[in-house]
């Protein structure tokens, strides 16, 4: 596992972070402000300051969890032994399960997280770089064994990614479209896409 | 066409426009300021206000423009006589190439324009709404002719333009992938992808 250790922290620290990432997801990070969180936790900033230095502080707790989101679902399948294809299609599956499950974990694992200062976003990159490094490992065991077509397979991961994650965009639970239907129709395309004939 | 006339601005005015969109693309709308364009401009922030009433004012001059940037590449393909497949990929080609040559236009198109009061975002959903029925409309000519799988078209129509807009967050000139290699490659598994066998 690559993310540090992530520490339990108090009830009052956890419901600050969860209104945090409500308020990030919607108004963006650089447009929240300490004052409205505190307005919308119903206490004085003071005590927002005593729990946590400054917004980045969050930012880096919250994108912490989220990271965690996604490594926790596909480790498992990672580690297990399966032919490429179906293996890919249980990390899509499990991808587009994270994102619908936790809409504002998703911006925050694909966008909010470049607001971080400098050495943290580079923490942070590394994070994103392994977990995408899982899905290029089984497009080149996939494309070895003749079962997916001879692609980049950086840019094809990063485009089944991009696919994927724009659902965290417009999918709304009470849109049309339902979680199964999402799943399904998606990784027949990107699967169908990436297959040889 | 859907969108209304674009008139032509004072060269003042562009200069203005072509700093907000560079601005609110780095920064996000909402965070920009117009004391911030001001700097970027070396002007006083009176005179802008000289030239457009406010913020909402110039996001709406820049998202039309953005939007016309679009429809403007796709138009001569929806008019043209081609099979759906043929017509599909050059309606894609078309649509990767002005988020390559515009990054900033991409942002505010997909994204931005969502900051636009009431009366304009509704007005704003419906030319991207007309934008994505050329798509829908290939994709359903595609079907009907047993050259596409079946599949729920505003879905996959929404998963092709997806994966494409994601170029906008990562593509860099300087990068190792050229404008060729992106098409191609991105072409290739989304047609791929809905091509019935």
């Amino acid at each position: 596992m690559i993310l540090p250790e992530i520490k339990p922290l108090s009830e009052r620290k956890e419901e600050i972070l969860t209104q945090a990432r409500i308020l990030f997801s919607e108004e963006g990070y650089r447009s929240a402000s300490m004052r409205n969180l505190a307005e919308r936790l119903e206490i004085k900033a003071a005590s927002l300051y005593s729990n946590f230095d400054n917004k980045e502080e969050m930012l880096w707790e919250i994108a912490l969890r989220c990271a965690k989101a996604f490594f926790d679902k596909i480790e498992p399948i990672c580690v297990q032994s399966l032919p490429p294809d179906q293996k890919l299609q249980a990390l899509l599956e499990a991808h587009i399960e994270v994102i619908i499950e936790n809409r504002d974990a998703s911006t925050i694992f694909f966008e909010q997280w470049q607001h971080l200062g400098e050495a943290k976003r580079t923490q942070y990159a590394a994070f994103q770089h392994a977990y995408e490094q899982n899905f290029i490992a089984v497009l080149r065991e996939g494309q070895a064994q003749g079962l997916f077509q001879q692609m980049n397979d950086r840019f094809i991961s990063l485009s089944l990614l991009s696919a994927s994650n724009w659902i965290s965009r417009w999918y709304r639970p009470e849109g049309k479209m339902q979680v199964a239907d999402i799943k399904r129709e998606l990784i027949q395309l990107l699967m169908h896409g990436i297959r040889t004939r």
